[in-house]
């Protein structure tokens, strides 16, 4: 048997609805199919390894010099890269948080403090941190919308944060894989502080807002050049694929998408929030495009034995089995699981 | 500018004859095709982490457990991993050899002497090495056939290779990516020595054999199951995109495509060796789908001139910028290199 990390692991279940993985319900872009039906024929070949078209578009369209940008094999890829080229002796991680931080210390052979979210703060970042950031780390991975919780950090304590790790020279890696199914991404997100700070790498991914989770594609925003190049140095050499490659190049032009993606997020979001508070659980104000609370341990044998795959927390760092997170699906999805899991209050 | 580091690099250039990639020219195989066309709305999920389907087939296909394999984002996705989950302090290569394991080594902060390959044989392994195999490495890697060199090892020094690394606890790499594209598939193979050698690690490709480089698919076979894990969890999850995993499990049923390919190599390979001896170069003999022989330096540029990459071996190690290593195409494309080196000869 194989341990249960993530969500998505569907494989070895008989499951209808996957809520377990926050991927954008609209599925591929009907443009990226397209490009990839295209593209076919070049499947055979070596891909560039340097991305170079995909990586000149996407830095014309955050506005940034393609020097300051590294295309991984999913943001997870660019996770183990970051430890392997800066090879930290102590790193600090929020708990709970994304498992993968921990896991790519661990193969670096980084030692490990957690910082515990308190559930008296409803799991939010506290101006309180600050103190933990102690000269000692030297590297502090967050997450903003924090997974699982799914609130967006406040701007004034990340920019303290960001401040803070500059001077103490902590490398500051900002996981802003989420950030886009906010309504904050601009505001909230630590990109116009990249320029000029050299200890600070952003983390995002298309995996997840262009539903392209199976193709693999993340990166890395980053002015340090010099850590850019160690990156490219620290794993495998053609690991974007082309498939992903032109993909990417093709989501970037997704402007349609983009737009209804966020008209139903805003709907589908606050009506399935509604529908578990109706439902008497401690929900959180979700930010991105899944949703955290506070069920009971058997919620989950119970769903899966209709077919229904949620995210139990269980192995979160500091998170115990009563804890859920599950993504925002579409409206006939949504009412499914209200549905199912009213019936499973009734019964309970 | 980006450095020139291996074949395929044809995305900053004007490239009509790519000679520098060994990838079978007959394409990707219509079954891959249409399996990737079939499976094209299963892109937007995260793919089976543990790669179960792929797993069974292949396992199945070659004979063994399917935990003695490891899937990966292409092999070079196993060369990093095995670095990082083996940790070694020293290692021993050949000289010259594929460059990847000289950067997954270095990036593991490993220590790498290199066993120079000697002109005057041919650059062939000879029993010498065996004095070379001293108990302070941990590692060592070997390719069979070589890279560039295109020759298949003895397989009775091969044989005694992986008794002494046995002996004193050398980790054994043996790269046979190539090994698919010879006549000794099976004989030349240390397959046969993976059940019983825990220090013993296969490395395989779907990339070159069918033709599918740009999606990204290799594996390691070992029999070690806590080192099959250590690398599980030396790198990123998802590694192995879903069209990697579709493509591999439709390859495996390619059994005309396998055949087909034999009779195109054994046929091509004679006559592009035999032109190029013909033009008095002085030509290795060749063992897989590439042939490695010695020019002159200003070819590689006269070359792309006419829009014909050839891979220039300047960056092996121990080879000079007089070296080349071509791959072995389809008798139009043979027969146009051959033509264009031959009024290269007559002008020069």
């Amino acid at each position: 048997m194989h341990s249960y990390e993530h969500g998505g692991e569907t494989y070895d279940k008989e499951i209808t609805l996957d809520f377990s993985a926050n991927i954008n319900p609209f599925g591929l872009p009907e443009g990226v199919k397209d490009a990839l039906l295209k593209g076919i024929d070049s499947f055979n070949v070596y891909p560039d390894q340097h991305c170079r078209k995909l990586r000149t578009d996407l830095a014309k369209k955050i506005g940034i010099e393609d020097k300051s940008l590294i295309i991984g094999n999913g943001a997870s890829d660019i996770i183990f890269r970051i430890c392997f080229a800066v090879k930290p002796k102590k790193a600090l991680l929020l708990a709970p948080t994304f498992s993968e931080y921990e896991k790519a210390l661990k193969a670096a052979g980084c030692d490990i403090d957690y910082y515990a979210l308190k559930a008296e703060d409803n799991y939010c970042l506290t101006e309180q941190f600050i103190n933990a950031l102690t000269a000692d780390f030297d590297i502090v991975f967050l997450c903003n919308p924090n997974n699982p919780v799914g609130n967006i950090l406040e701007k004034r304590l990340v920019k303290k944060i960001q401040k803070v790790c500059k001077e103490k020279k902590i490398f500051l890696v900002m996981d802003e894989c989420f950030l886009d199914f906010t309504n904050q991404c601009i505001e909230a997100s630590l990109l116009s502080y990249i320029k000029g700070n050299e200890n600070l790498l952003i983390l995002k991914a298309f995996t997840k807002f262009y539903a392209m989770a199976g193709l693999r594609l993340g990166y890395g925003i980053c002015s340090n050049r010099e850590l850019i190049k160690a990156m490219e140095y620290a794993g495998p050499s053609w690991n974007v694929s082309i498939p992903a490659q032109i993909a990417g190049i093709a989501a970037l032009k997704e402007d349609a998408y983009d737009k209804a993606t966020y008209e139903w997020l805003l709907n589908e979001r606050d009506y399935l929030y509604e529908g578990l508070l109706r439902l008497e659980f401690k929900v959180y104000k979700p930010e991105a495009n899944y949703i955290f609370f506070k069920g009971a341990e058997n919620l989950y044998e119970d769903m899966l034995e209709k077919g229904i795959l949620l995210r139990q927390c269980a192995n979160y760092r500091g998170l115990s089995g009563e804890y859920y997170r599950i993504a925002v699906k579409t409206r006939k999805e949504n009412e499914q699981l209200l549905k199912a899991i009213k019936e499973w209050r009734a019964y309970a």
